[in-house]
């Protein structure tokens, strides 16, 4: 069955935009995804099945789902935005998935975008800065299908992408297979580590402020906000203990910073 | 070839039910599918053939054959119920098989349960409660396609998966793919451990009342009572050294029950 | 491209036989089938390209050509042989190939040689006995594909094979789905160990002399006699200075025979 | 999508050659065929995507783009050239990709080469002579499709390829399978060692020197000159420092010899 995109309706939508927010490194996209979808009561119109998933149903209170991600549609306004959002893409590690699964999955994505009148796809994913994330707060990077949409994005706050890079997995894959569908993209990276498992609500929040400014959206923030404070703080705790490792650090031993961290 | 279901002769049956018992944690759904067929001696009536399955042949007595997971049919009462049994399905070790080889194999099975006129699925699986198997009877999970099909087993002395989870392999994936072709599925889940690698027949013989009750067949539960009551006796003598380790249980020491264990 | 059998010119042949030797363990078909055919010197008449073989080309003398195995016909007689040799088959090291490759190979064979008008298929094998393989000469074990045929090759000094036991890779794969061709197959396997890694002439020439009685060929043994007396009495030297590990066996220590193993 | 082929325009060209080097043992073909392009300006005329490259997108200055190889077309002259050159080509670490997607991605080259009148394919590549390489300067190895093709390359000063051997990877596979599409292919193989990872510039250069004189063409050498120049003086400290390794050596240590190798 390879990837199926399933909607309960097909979708008519002119000019849309859609928000990808998969789990990734530093769970980045996927907090700030959720978050919107819990603040701005999108639609559910569609699902997205995969035999790249994992080989299990989903469980909820004894009823019986195939793993799927979701399609919301947020269509009060005069730019339709879609946000694909849910637990899994097809699996980084090597010895369990194939590179085609990867392009299977991502060109699916975007063949479905380009069939709902998307014009813009903006991915969000976290980009690993290592152990320099515990020591300063995260910025956004920005890269995009073309040089002219990256303005857009700086003037929000984020940097442009100077380097040369690799984004890997689906937050990549569907902007370049999209824009050989004629669909523009952009990837909003939050600045987060690899060792940051549970999630770093401190670089998605950075992401969610760009896009509640380009968007106009309302959006409450005290939520994300306390928990970017809680994980920001154990931060500079660890950070204090370190370079005063031998000192009266003892009581404050920031054991809440650790659990952080992998 | 991929997954291959081949009937000696097409099966037209209406209204009939499929119970699923292979391979899995505490082989908990395969020892139960056995017995059953064993004591209501069903026919067999097809193969499945699958290039998932593992690159031998069989032999017995020196005859060769595939390997295949087998179809049976009980058609002496109102509702035909299939049984399918058999040494194998996908294997769950990631790194043998591909999330692909699941999803088709269990489609395969869904698809040709739609054409043999199954309305209901049934499958039979282990859930693992790891050394807490060790400490009481065992239980037996429900989780079903519908909340409404959950009152019909609890009522039978089952408990609902309240809590979210995951259902791996075939037992879950035939459900979930089934669904999506219009039939309704449920999946007894006895509780077992992964540690019980030669099986579980205590954890079998619950979801095998169970299924005796529902169906009202006359089954000879004396052999499944015995080795049940084994494990169970033997599971017995392993928690009482451990709550005496130092005492004089020595010439006792539990031997049997260790045997169960990995 | 899969698995593609090429032949120079399409044969025409009736009620022939294949016999198939490929590598394996104590690489016992691979010698069998190779000795065969410097002694009867059938015509190569064909040649299988598999994308499931290795990545590489073969160079001889510089001149680059695509791994193969190859198709030997030996057509001088009433019943047309062929004969499948080669370097290769698909990997048994799950880490490196999958399930489907072994099925969609052995899959490939199989009807081509219902096409040829191939009647019956033998295949060599080696079949692991372990260390007792340096305690005795190896005999032939027999499995085939109806209980029918077992007696013509045990009446020639096999042994049917008894217990239940597999036969993993294309010398069972090849039987089980020729049959389901309609064609009837043999396996006859050599008793070796893994561990003959450089290959086993002692299991190979057992059967070799069954498939020269077979079929009244003429061959000249002497090669085969005198490496299965070289590994034989290498076996014996190891068994000696085993049974007597303090003795005066150091002037006879069998570093000819620890040459053998791994 | 597999392996995927677009050129900007599709070319139309007769008896023409194609020059393929991608990374493989020492890098010498890509360093060789990427130092042709920057010398002597060919046109980029097409790219080839895969879903067997891996599974990200490239970012040059912020710029989104797939991952590819690129096509590029040297038309001034009485022969065509295309270069076929990149960063990737199918992985052969067997735990990542299969055997099969090293067929398809040179299948796909051969068919292409096929469609654009490519009449001969010299594939440029490395060949691991081990420790062997520290000590003397390399020489190339030729294999080709055909023994009449060796000697064209050998009175340029190449080495017929005498023993057995495998060409592993596209190098091979592409001139196997071009073969097969009536099209002759050379392989030029610079001896190296498999662990000069940062690549081998002395060996791209011997390899650089029989083409430029094959092909007539004025290519400015002096930086691989420069750049194999300081390969083989940091071998020659190496290799004095190894034969006099308790001597005076000290203060002369081939640091930079050293940064070569892994």
């Amino acid at each position: 069955m390879a990837t199926r995109v399933v909607f309960s309706k097909e979708q008519k939508t002119k000019n849309a935009v859609l928000i990808v927010g998969l789990p990734g490194i530093g769970l980045v996209g996927k907090i700030c995804v959720d978050y919107f979808i819990k603040e701005l009561k999108p639609a559910k119109v569609g699902k997205v099945f995969s035999d790249t998933f994992p080989p299990s149903v989903h469980t909820r209170d004894g009823v019986v789902e195939l793993i799927s991600d979701d399609w919301f549609l947020l269509d009060d306004s005069a730019q339709p935005v879609y946000f694909l959002a849910g637990p899994v893409q097809p699996n980084l590690d090597f010895r369990v998935g194939s590179n085609a699964e990867h392009y299977e999955f991502a060109n699916e994505i975007a063949t479905t975008a380009k069939r709902l009148g998307i014009q813009r796809i903006i991915t969000l994913a976290g980009i690993n800065v290592g152990d320099a994330r515990l020591e300063k707060e995260p910025g956004v990077i920005i890269a995009a299908t073309s040089s002219k949409l990256i303005p857009e994005f700086t003037k929000l706050g984020g940097s442009a992408d100077k380097k040369e890079g690799l984004i890997s997995g689906a937050a990549g894959l569907i902007l370049g297979l999209a824009l050989e569908q004629g669909i523009e993209g952009v990837c909003l990276m939050g600045e987060t580590s690899t060792r940051l498992v549970y999630g770093d609500p401190a670089a998605a929040k950075r992401v969610l402020e760009m896009l509640t400014k380009k968007f106009g959206w309302k959006v409450n923030l005290d939520q994300i906000t306390a928990e970017a404070k809680n994980i920001q703080d154990a931060f500079k705790q660890l950070n204090q203990q370190m370079q005063d490792p031998e000192g009266e650090g003892e009581e404050t031993a920031p054991e809440n910073g650790l659990s952080y961290v992998q």
